[in-house]
């Protein structure tokens, strides 16, 4: 196939898109692959389509090769399956609702849990039918809060969805294991630098969980590893409670003056001023007890404060705490929050009034790494008041522990395998094991050896494939322009004719169909009034992994092949250059 | 490849679907391809997919070939270049609308007229630039009033939709002739019995246009042809204005009284029996002119009569009177109507109070077979009372003439060329030359050759790429099953090893890979526990062109090879049947 620039839907722009804040965003716009039409909502041109089937081929490849079977949903859809699961309500404002003309709910597919579920209940009835495998690609929809960096968070975007169906816990992990191989040779084809990482399963309930990360300064997802083959989404870490400790030589607590101290900082100061520690070591913040207020809002509306007790030298992660309260989001406890809960000293909360004694009627939940037995500085619930040697399990209990605490660079992993190190990437691929969640919900049930009815147990398995192609933009350009791997550039070769001579054009446009004719996709700048800088800008822009130009060599013979990422030239006789072509590219 | 019946995703089902009116959806449905997932919304089984990629890559295919450019845009839409161009509101009840998270509206792309405009304004900007031709092959959205007949008129469908751009006139022929040529051969490859229509260009405004109907006996469309040549959706039929009669003869109108003669037959009857014509004829419905009330209301919710004058022995066509009238919708003039126009005298009104007079205020327009000169027996806007002799540009005026009534087998064809026959036929593909339209409503304008800015000229071009699989099964199937024309079928050969051999099944197994080898897809029944006679039932419902059967005869060393479409059932030693097959298949 021969793409011509004279006549290609493309128009390159020099200058970046004003709403483009990442790499992937302003080269794909600025090399013509792809149009905003919307805030997260995009025009794939011609190059950008060529490059988006060619991931959509290699992902439908993996899934075919383990017998995965493709067949397509609906976008648009019914509210009921999506009512009788809870999501109707569960995704809150991230869900597109509409009303058809005779007034009935539909949705624009977020995700197709239901309905895959729904399809194989009406299909299937036995043991004997299953495992199952089936897959789609296929547009969703979901109303991102903050769309961001063109196609890498979009409202319409493609992804690749599977789910498995097993009759048994042992069949759903061959089914997970069998996707965990799929999704290994689809991100290593795609050419990603990636990690696979422990994760959440958010939302969607189940258990075993992990996701595929391109490894990527700007992505949005942080994870942690250890030298010792640890690796977890951060909002995944768990962090093991603490073990007990002995309080038995802990004096009583005592409650001590600590006025003007609203801060972990002021307090450690005050402390080490004006009451140092009978063992004569100072104060530090990781010797306090910080209650931090924050109101969960849930998909029906109600809000529930929450406290979280957090050693003081240790911030709330709001992501890591956003992951554990899903579906309910985090907003700030605010003056009328406060005001409904007098008891509170605002600055000086302590497990007093939290806890236990819940005289504030707030659910508190702590740390893991406040162990049982160890004493803390924390606040007297009275303005200008702390208390010190306030034992945790003697003097004060909390309602349960949550996983809402920043992990830092060096935190011990927590299968031992050393000290953590962080990182961030974007999301490619997630899969994981649903189990009964949804079966339950919508009643798909099989007949077993026995003639028993028996719930299906489910493994849901995604690819991003509109953000794959950002995600590999991402990791493959310069400050030129994009270098894209070749099994996804939108062409095998990219060939500029410069200058005005005749014979140019008519040699390069002989060498084009002579690569065409070995099967090569040509990427051919046949333009005429256009000069040799701007062609090779474009070339450079545009990211074909080899150049060709067929220029001034040609009156020596020769043509220079040029490769885009390393810019090492060749040049090459022009009776081998065909040859030299196709064995660089399909070696 | 090879596709088992013991695990594909398929359940065939004996009893149609309560739902289904014609063919096509019973039998999609019951072999597999599709199920239903809310009104008009289907999902796409394995089998169904496989025919709908199928029929999706011949369009591809042909447009590529014609050097058309294919992109995507998306789904989800933003409001804004709708309602510049007017089809925010004129679309009425059949957009989907919806409000993002922000209250912006959007909608659920019907046709994409407005962001072809826009993406071409976006990168293009010159005459060099022309003639372009792009498309998309993408999910549509429309909320049909009545979805009907499974995905032959479906509110989420596939649509391949191309724009032509032209500096002039000139262009806009030779791209709409390319694309007319290009229809051809894609529903020539499809297998359709097809006819090419006039049509009108309906909402689109625009000039040239013509239809590629399918024909099919439960078709939506009505066409009319002449053995001379002559075609036309009946919608799009020009009856030409009668030509003048003189007058001079016609006595001066005369009021007769007809009590109880609210019909035209009990009105004819009245007047043979008390008021015999003078020339000794008897009267006719022909001789009499009906005046039929309507209510146009208008997209922005409007309403306006209108009273359309017919000769009495011809009814008027609501279609062809709803797409003279697009896009407002025609309703019944009802009670609350007349109270509005006392004048009007129920059963008995004339133009009297319609037409130059105007009493009424009632617009009135005449069927163009109702000469300048002609005398009729009409209404004299008194209960019980006609007028006869009244004689059209003597006696009375209309305000224009509609192309409203019926057309009938048996009418002349607008061009002379014999009389029309009517037949039935499915939209299939719609090609018209758009004009500038959508290039004044968006200021799409480029430089000419003289540096002068002029609007672009734009040609749409669609083909129902979801509607052609249901109208190929609509074509293509007989009592048994579906018979798919062999391009477009999920398989080419569909194998069924019968009765419980192990060498039928090894030798079936054997068979099936050798096929696969040789590059076929086959559907390969290995189910071990199902009677021949169940799978051969599955065989003919799926329609596979070409099947084999493993069986019996294996003993003597033969396989049966049965033509699905013609029945024909031949014995092939087994050492020849690949090479059989092969040749059958792909001669």
């Amino acid at each position: 196939m021969i793409l011509r620039m004279s006549s290609l839907f493309l128009r390159t722009l020099r200058e970046d898109p004003a709403d483009a804040e990442v790499p992937s965003h302003k080269l794909l716009v600025r090399a013509g692959y792809i149009r905003r039409t919307a805030p997260g909502v995009y025009t794939w041109l011609p190059l950008g389509l060529r490059v988006l089937r060619k991931v959509e081929q290699i992902v439908r490849e993996e899934m075919d090769a383990i017998g995965a079977q493709e067949l397509v949903f609906p976008a648009l859809l019914p509210r009921e399956p999506y009512e009788a699961t809870g999501r109707w309500t569960e995704y809150g404002p991230n869900l597109f609702r509409l009303k058809d003309r005779k007034g009935a709910d539909m949705l624009l597919g977020p995700t197709h849990e239901e309905m895959f579920t729904l399809v194989v209940k009406d299909l299937y009835s036995s043991y004997k039918d299953l495992p199952l495998s089936i897959y789609q690609i296929q547009n969703k929809y979901r109303d991102e809060a903050r769309p961001r960096a063109g196609v890498l968070r979009g409202r319409e975007f493609v992804m690749k969805d599977s789910y498995s169906f097993d009759v048994d816990d042992e069949g759903l992990a061959a089914s997970y294991e069998a996707h965990r191989g799929a999704y290994i040779k689809i991100f290593d084809r795609l050419g990603f630098d990636y990690v696979i990482v422990q994760a959440m399963s958010g939302a969607m309930g189940g258990s075993r969980s992990e996701e595929f990360l391109a490894i990527a300064a700007n992505g949005e997802d942080t994870f942690v590893r250890s030298a010792g083959g640890y690796a977890a989404n951060v909002e995944a870490v768990v962090v093991a409670p603490a073990a007990p400790v002995d309080a038995s030589g802990v004096p009583a607590s005592e409650v001590v003056d600590t006025p003007d101290t609203p801060t972990i900082e002021t307090l450690v100061d005050a402390l080490n001023a004006k009451h140092p520690r009978a063992d004569g070591r100072e104060w530090t913040a990781a010797d306090t007890l910080k209650n931090v207020l924050v109101v969960l809002v849930h998909p029906d509306g109600t809000r529930e404060p929450l406290a979280i007790g957090v050693p003081g030298d240790r911030a709330i992660d709001e992501k890591r705490l956003g992951a554990q309260v899903e579906p309910a989001e985090v907003v700030a406890f605010e003056e009328a929050d406060f005001a409904k809960h007098p008891a509170l000293a605002k600055g000086y909360i302590g497990p007093g009034v939290l806890g236990a004694e819940n005289t504030s009627k707030i659910r508190y939940l702590l740390d893991p790494r406040v162990a049982e037995g160890s004493a803390w500085v924390t606040g007297a619930d009275k303005a200008g008041y702390h208390v010190i040697n306030l034992v945790h399990g003697r003097d004060f209990t909390a309602d349960g522990t949550i996983q809402a605490a920043e992990v830092r660079d060096g935190d011990a992993a927590p299968d031992g395998s050393g000290p953590l190190e962080s990182a961030r990437g974007i999301e490619m691929g997630h899969i994981f094991q649903l189990g009964r969640k949804y079966a339950d919900a919508l009643d798909l049930k099989v007949l077993d050896q026995n003639g028993k009815l028996v719930t299906v147990t489910m493994g849901s398995y995604g690819v991003g494939v509109t953000r794959a192609v950002a995600a590999i933009a991402e990791g493959n350009h310069d400050e030129l322009g994009l270098v894209w791997p070749r099994e996804i550039a939108p062409a095998d070769v990219h060939l500029v004719a410069t200058g005005k001579d005749a014979e140019v054009f008519a040699k390069a446009a002989e060498l084009a169909a002579e690569l065409e004719s070995r099967g090569l996709t040509v990427l051919y700048d046949d333009r005429e009034k256009v000069s040799p800088g701007v062609k090779f800008k474009d070339a450079e822009l545009i990211g074909v992994p080899t150049i060709a130009v067929v220029g001034k060599g040609l009156a020596e013979g020769t043509i220079e092949v040029k490769d885009r990422r390393t810019g090492d030239r060749t040049d090459v006789p022009v009776a081998d250059v065909v040859n030299h072509l196709v064995t660089t590219i399909t070696p």
